[in-house]
């Protein structure tokens, strides 16, 4: 039996994880994953063979966790937020797709997803996704700047609301002052803009700015960056983008 | 004690629940969601006092479920999916901003978050979501058609992965036809599309084609749409976006 579950850990909180999560890493032998979402997982990941691995191995990760499968184990590779949303899912199915290794086709692969970044953001200041959103990351490590520069216009032309993933690292700090550069040339100065750093750990902070003032210089790779399109509004603690109901009518639609 | 719940319910298995929402629903005296959604609860929701409500009455429901909590009852009130995406959470905070009732103020709101469609979806056939992506609802009846065709182009433009919510409905069926003639301008007609239905019931289908060749008569309001971008793939039965790591070198990133 080769079994691979693909398992969407949520944002670290174990009570945001799913109870199919909760079942997959049950039933696995052998557990994949970044050293740090091993310790988040706590009493769930005891009495199994723990495979802990640095962050930024993601191609090492995920062929370990193949041998593994192939090897007859069964096999949780733990992925933080959603497997499929910028995570070890995409890197599983390259690998399968583009290594020579037929012994990978015949894992029996099951894919469960997870609550990603946006969402728990989201869910902290009310509703700012309320309408229709898109997700850029502005890592340029595996995708061109000009292909990332064309999707910060393409998300702006259309009036999305916009969560950044991956702002600024270590080696890069220009990229989401670019970023507010780009969509001041398409939506207000005063767009609301959130920024949520170490969701759901105990030294969570989640600010509410505005696309003009709010500071780069606080944002870290821990932060996920979320604008609101031109409806988007605040009042109090809250922000949420209307879907534009009559609200003070007798009747909904 | 005023506490209002927003629970984002996942597509409808109960095992997508997180713990958390799990959690809401446990300590809440009343329930309050569209009539369907409720039955998918079973146990969960046995003590309590529902308040079943048909589908299409947002407003309606929303008012509902931030008066039983003025009187002092502990509410959750159960959306689909993330409650904030399409959802419930961005009719409660304009029912709070936009109408005259400063009691709706001093409830102690928590907007927990769900598996959306498009995890779902994504999560059925492998990692489309593996880059950048957006999400449109093709209904018109809240969103001028104008807005939803700029934002395609948007999409279009910047080459996301994008996921269609709100495809069909009985009284629209040209507008997917349309959003396909519109995408081709931008991306092969080759590229793939997901179609699930009924996601998570037990009549699920999921079925995998083309931008040019996938046959919109079999798309209903209750499926999920997905158009890969340029660069998402399709092997047996899974279909992936790369991240872009190089799969064959002795090292990641």
């Amino acid at each position: 039996m080769s079994r691979l579950y693909i398992v969407g850990s949520g944002p670290g909180q174990a009570d945001y994880l799913t109870q199919a999560a909760v079942h997959a890493i049950e039933q696995s032998s052998d557990v994949v994953a970044y050293r740090l979402y091993l310790d988040l997982l706590g009493q769930l990941a005891v009495g199994k063979v723990w495979h802990p691995s640095p962050i930024g191995q993601e191609v090492m990760r995920g062929r370990l966790a193949l041998d593994l499968a192939v090897q007859g184990k069964v096999v949780s590779l733990i992925s933080s937020g959603d497997a499929g949303i910028y995570a070890m899912a995409s890197v599983i199915f390259e690998l399968i797709d583009k290594t020579d290794n037929p012994a990978y086709r015949i894992i029996d692969i099951e894919v469960i997803p997870g609550i990603s970044a946006l969402q728990t953001l989201s869910s902290r200041v009310g509703a700012p996704l309320g309408q229709d959103f898109c997700t850029i990351s502005l890592s340029d490590l595996l995708t061109p700047w000009s292909v990332i520069e064309s999707r910060i216009h393409g998300a702006g032309a259309g009036d999305f609301v916009i969560t950044f993933y991956n702002p600024v690292s270590k080696q890069r700090d220009w990229q989401l002052a670019k970023a507010r550069e780009i969509l001041l040339q398409y939506r207000a100065a005063d767009v609301p803009v959130i920024l949520g750093k170490n969701l759901t750990r105990d030294d969570e902070s989640v600010q509410i700015s505005t696309l003009a003032e709010f500071d780069v210089e606080t944002v870290d790779m821990f932060t996920v960056v979320m604008v609101g399109n031109s409806t988007t509004r605040q009042f109090e603690q809250w922000v949420y983008t209307p879907r534009g109901y009559d609200v003070n009518g007798s009747e909904s639609t």
